[in-house]
């Protein structure tokens, strides 16, 4: 926990160092001046004019966008981009810098876990050459395995190996492509029992390794719920645990774009 | 619309602008080195260790926060922030800088205008003592006369004068405060109809003047509306025109935050 609470601190320092490739330790770093060395760097944020910007996941990133394809063919459609996070980090991006061009897309799809982003990458990511790209995978890799209805028999192996690979065949296809792993999470209410845990963690701790490993900016939601509890209930933030409401979603943007943008 | 999106894009060049008080013009201001500028001049945004920030208004400030005493009386209660703008841009403060010890109070009141703030001024603003205050006011300045049901028959000019005072009233008892004043906005849908213009803009003028006498931070919403309605239609960000949806209340947070902390 404590850890955890440090990691949200660190966020805005660490989506700078990572964006930088700088070898500084966070620790030692001032952060108004890390702060404003991230905004020196801006330019490798990736959000560079006329950027196209790809969200990418599971129920959370979809949050019931619009299926029609004259909707879905085109950038910044507001029903094509849901009513969750990415939805929300979007209208800030498109309205508070409207001149840069931004295309944003949503193909996140409910229920997806890791090896099913595989099974679709080419049409729903490949295809779309992405500036950036954002993924946020892991709770149905663990909640259907524990939903005997769906029976599924994955394993936290399993998740690595197969996101792992994804990234790898990611980065060979898209080498420039500015790469952004959400850590996955959940609330401690509504469908999140104890059963999750500690295997959850284990979830969390692969998708953090991913991103390590690619250099991409890691946006730490886990560490950002559980900060968000002290202030308001779990049931505030996710109603079934899992699902984001409108309060949490609002957090989840401004995090993401400060994580994104190197607080910019 | 031409002068208003120049606004919205200059919003963080603006609110550093108005919070050092330098007198630079802000389109000779390159966007990179004004930002940073921003940043180091952090610390008279008033987001210092354990800052009472106060969010003051209307219906739309208000947004069905609790009036339970035993809520209300502390900061930082969520029920008592509501579920609007205030509390999202509360929730994104006290998550992001937990260890900062803001004290968030939240006294907006459905269908005021801007005498009646002035009425309960020394209970719900002054007794508090804010660091930072944010006052969101004028909406129901005017809607209030178009309405027979209540008459009211105040004019642009009673408000600005009324404004004026209540500014000046505060500046007086809290001379080191920081004010921040949002630009009232409607929507062109729902409630609001043709008969509200052109006399809806004379009053975003006049709140803008109040913030400019007094150097205050102004959050400007109705430009950020207007670049919104360009992704999404009217009624996606206020479906009766007046109070704003999730996602209007959550572009607004946004907003928010990157105008009081100058984009930090």
């Amino acid at each position: 926990m404590k850890h955890q609470t440090v990691e949200t601190h660190a966020l805005n320092r660490r989506g700078f160092l990572k964006t930088s490739g700088a070898a500084l330790g966070a620790a030692s770093v001032a952060g108004l001046a890390s702060a404003c060395r991230s905004l020196q760097d801006s330019s490798s944020s990736g959000m560079t004019q006329g950027a196209v910007i790809l969200f990418q996941g599971d129920s959370i990133t979809d949050a019931g966008r619009s299926r029609d394809p004259a909707l879905t063919a085109q950038p910044n459609q507001s029903p094509a981009l849901g009513s969750g996070y990415a939805s929300l980090a979007a209208a800030a991006l498109l309205v508070s810098q409207s001149a840069a061009g931004f295309k944003i897309y949503n193909r996140g799809i409910s229920g997806n876990k890791v090896f099913q982003l595989a099974e679709r990458w080419t049409t729903d990511c490949l295809a779309l050459q992405p500036d950036v790209l954002s993924i946020l995978v892991g709770v149905n890799d663990l909640w259907h395995t524990l939903d005997p209805r769906i029976g599924y028999n994955g394993t936290v192996e399993i998740y690595e190996r197969d996101y792992q690979a994804l990234v790898e065949r990611t980065r060979r296809a898209l080498p420039r492509v500015k790469l952004v792993i959400c850590e996955p999470f959940v609330l401690r209410c509504g469908a999140v029992n104890n059963r999750w845990f500690p295997e959850f963690d284990r979830y969390r701790a692969a998708a953090r390794r991913v991103a390590d490993r690619h250099q991409a900016v890691f946006v730490p939601f886990q560490s950002m719920f559980d900060e968000a509890i002290k202030f308001a209930p779990p049931d505030h933030w996710a109603k079934d645990g899992v699902h984001p409401s409108s309060a949490g979603a609002s957090l989840m943007a401004y995090f993401w774009l400060q994580a994104v943008r190197g607080k910019s």
